[in-house]
């Protein structure tokens, strides 16, 4: 899976889905803004074809506070993950007491995760606990083979040192599988494989993701890769022979047309499309327009970034949407939306009434960029000291505990298999099968 | 591997290397003769680029006589096998008492397997046995998923099927693995896979196979698992880690744009450029410009045919080179070159003394169709009778110890692996190691 909050830009697929220079432009390779060099997300969900988590009859987030008694997480409260596909099918099945699973993965293109790589785990972490599902996370080393300019084994490496931070945002080991490309591709998942790239051609590729005749094999084919752990029999070892247990995948939106394919092949090999919950992408720290990137240590704060670094970074390069002078910013006050400080405190502080205070009295002019910086400064030092805690003690037995095929079927087992198959296919949901 | 013998029409991958009506068109998925019907095959190995095994300076034949100690197999012999990319550097490999490899495969289309099927497995079976040598046998089961209307459980269990025919041609259980792509692909297999995807592009694919954009994905990805099985590290369990272990592929001279393609790519990879030995096409009862297909039994002889039907489809539907009348058979003969029964002989009847006499007395009208045919059905019934035998043998025990991954040393240990790759480093063979 592509980076899931920090798509690079111009290691992509070539240009077949280009829009002329001011139009903004997402494929899970390429993201580029719209003439302010701003994402219009509204317009992007409207041009996927995805929905709103929240519409004026209908507040998926609310009900997902209902359905498992706890307070949203602050990325759903405030509309980070912000569109979906098919979520309410999800909820309808929590709500009848089926099963489904979580799907989200991680391209290793870099040794070390920035916050931006670290928030759609986080949320991840958040969902399989409050609805207590098994997890898959696909390490894709073989797409970071194919489509960037690293060797494989580097790119084995890399997964393999991602995986331990992966790990440390604690996630339930008893159903967490986490899996490299490079070691799983086999068996059913491969037979899943063949049966995806089967049901797609060069040409919806190309209207999809923007791939030319210049590309190579690997990825026009790769698509399936990713698409294979939507379908449960992926996995055997936790879902054995099961075709009818629903995915939900929390990721980025620029992952859309991925999963846009995956879903229409579903119905024809006969499993459920996956369903998706999506969010915007993480700001680079020189604001929206900027790009967040693994080889510039001065756009991101990394996982490995030391308590001085972390200080210096938000100090020196995070874009302020203060005014120039104090003066100026006691009378007029701050830009919020502009203000990465704000930004990541959005992110970062779960405290709803402290985030209230601090915005407000920024844009009245009452707190100054140096202290909401501070603030953030604090802030982002005990997550990534809690990061570095936790991932210190990801040993190789620990790493070995979430990679091992074991089985994972308590969950699952919980229902009778039969009655859910009646339920589902009694509604129709499944159709096609083989 | 498409079937090694008897390639399929128009199931292939477009027609983007489509000549004007009246030339030949060669590709692993689609053979049709020239005006006439034919398939000039001289033309065809100059097209490729491959070389003669015989030619005014160079005898390989010969060559593999001197180095093996033994006769040629009569498909050497009489230049069924007539061209190759290579061979030397294989048969100088073995004169310095340096390891190689047989590589070949088979998609498995259809449940039984008919005579042109079998005649590469014949030949390989010999290569292996006058070299002795391992060997590694492809079934492409994912292949013909991707290709036909195949089921995939379908294609799984015809590969199955095919197996056992083809170990009852009487292959070395210590030497031999034979391996269903839908079992194999994984690990370090498809590593080799990703590596070799990412070194091709989607135009080379097209103006070497003639693929298209209406082609599947996976279509276009596939010739990467055809060509993985050339490199020895593909195989761990017999070659280690090794990559200086030379691969030599028999088979039909439509598999030639994989290997081309491979060739171009396995420097880059730092292995050993495949060589080749290529046939031409086993003919259909209906002459050359006729196609042997599974679908049609009036077409070819099938392993699974009773000797009565053998004598039938020989009678009624063998091609004749006879005239019409026996008077004018007498006096002008038979024309041997468009006789399928002379064809069929020269593939089936080893001994050499023979052959000539009846191709002397049919030539001048001493014999006649029916007495050359009445010594074919013999031959075939022989042939055919033996692998019926063999085949009853083949329990899944037998299977189970050609497919099973062991290890498979004892001839690669033979050689001092420092030794051999210090020679090979030292001639400059291996190049762009990484």
């Amino acid at each position: 899976m592509g980076d899931l909050s920090e798509p690079a830009s111009n290691v992509g697929a070539g240009g077949a889905v280009i829009a002329p220079s001011q139009e903004q432009v997402v494929t899970p390779w390429d993201v580029k803004g719209g003439s302010d060099g701003k994402i219009d997300y509204a317009k992007l969900s409207r041009e996927f074809g995805c929905s709103s988590l929240k519409t004026d009859d209908r507040d998926l987030v609310a009900r997902i506070e209902q359905l498992t008694g706890k307070p949203a997480h602050c990325f759903l409260r405030r509309g980070f993950f912000y569109a979906h596909r098919d979520l309410e099918a999800i909820l309808d099945a929590k709500e009848r007491g089926e099963p489904f699973y979580l799907y989200t993965g991680r391209g290793p293109s870099s040794e070390a995760l920035h916050l931006g790589h670290l928030v759609p785990f986080i949320f991840t972490k958040w969902l399989q606990e409050v609805f207590d599902v098994p997890l898959v996370i696909q390490i894709t080393d073989d797409e970071k083979t194919l489509f960037r300019a690293l060797e494989l084994e580097e790119a084995y490496r890399l997964g393999k040192e991602n995986i331990k931070d992966i790990i440390a945002c604690g996630f339930n080991p008893d159903k967490t599988f986490i899996f490299s490309d490079f070691d799983y591709v086999k068996g059913e998942f491969y037979r899943n494989v063949i049966r995806i790239q089967r049901s797609v051609t060069m040409n919806s590729i190309r209207s999809l993701m923007g791939m030319t005749q210049e590309d190579n094999i690997g990825k026009i084919a790769f698509p399936a890769v990713q698409a294979a752990p939507c379908f449960p029999t992926s996995f055997p070892h936790i879902f054995g022979t099961r075709k009818d247990v629903r995915c939900l995948i929390p990721c980025a939106i620029d992952q859309d047309p991925y999963f846009r394919m995956t879903r229409d092949v579903a119905p024809k090999l006969g499993y459920f499309k996956p369903a998706l919950v999506e969010s915007r992408f993480f700001p680079a720290l020189q604001g929206e327009s900027g790009k967040m990137s693994a080889s510039d240590p001065t756009s991101a704060i990394f996982v490995t970034d030391t308590d001085k670094q972390i200080k210096t970074k938000i100090n020196k390069y995070a874009f302020s949407g203060g005014c120039a002078t104090i003066d100026e910013h006691r009378e007029k006050g701050a830009n919020l939306e502009v203000d990465v400080s704000i930004q990541y405190l959005r992110f970062f502080l779960d405290d709803d009434a402290e985030l209230k205070d601090i915005e407000e009295r920024y844009k009245r002019g009452d707190l100054l960029t140096g202290e909401v910086k501070a603030r953030l400064i604090e802030v982002l030092q005990a997550v990534v000291g809690k990061h570095r805690e936790e991932r210190a003690k990801i040993t190789d037995a620990v790493v070995q505990q979430f990679t091992a095929e074991r089985p994972m079927t308590s969950y699952i087992d919980a229902f009778s298999h039969k009655q859910v198959q009646e339920q589902v296919v009694a509604k129709g949901k499944v159709k096609n099968k083989k």
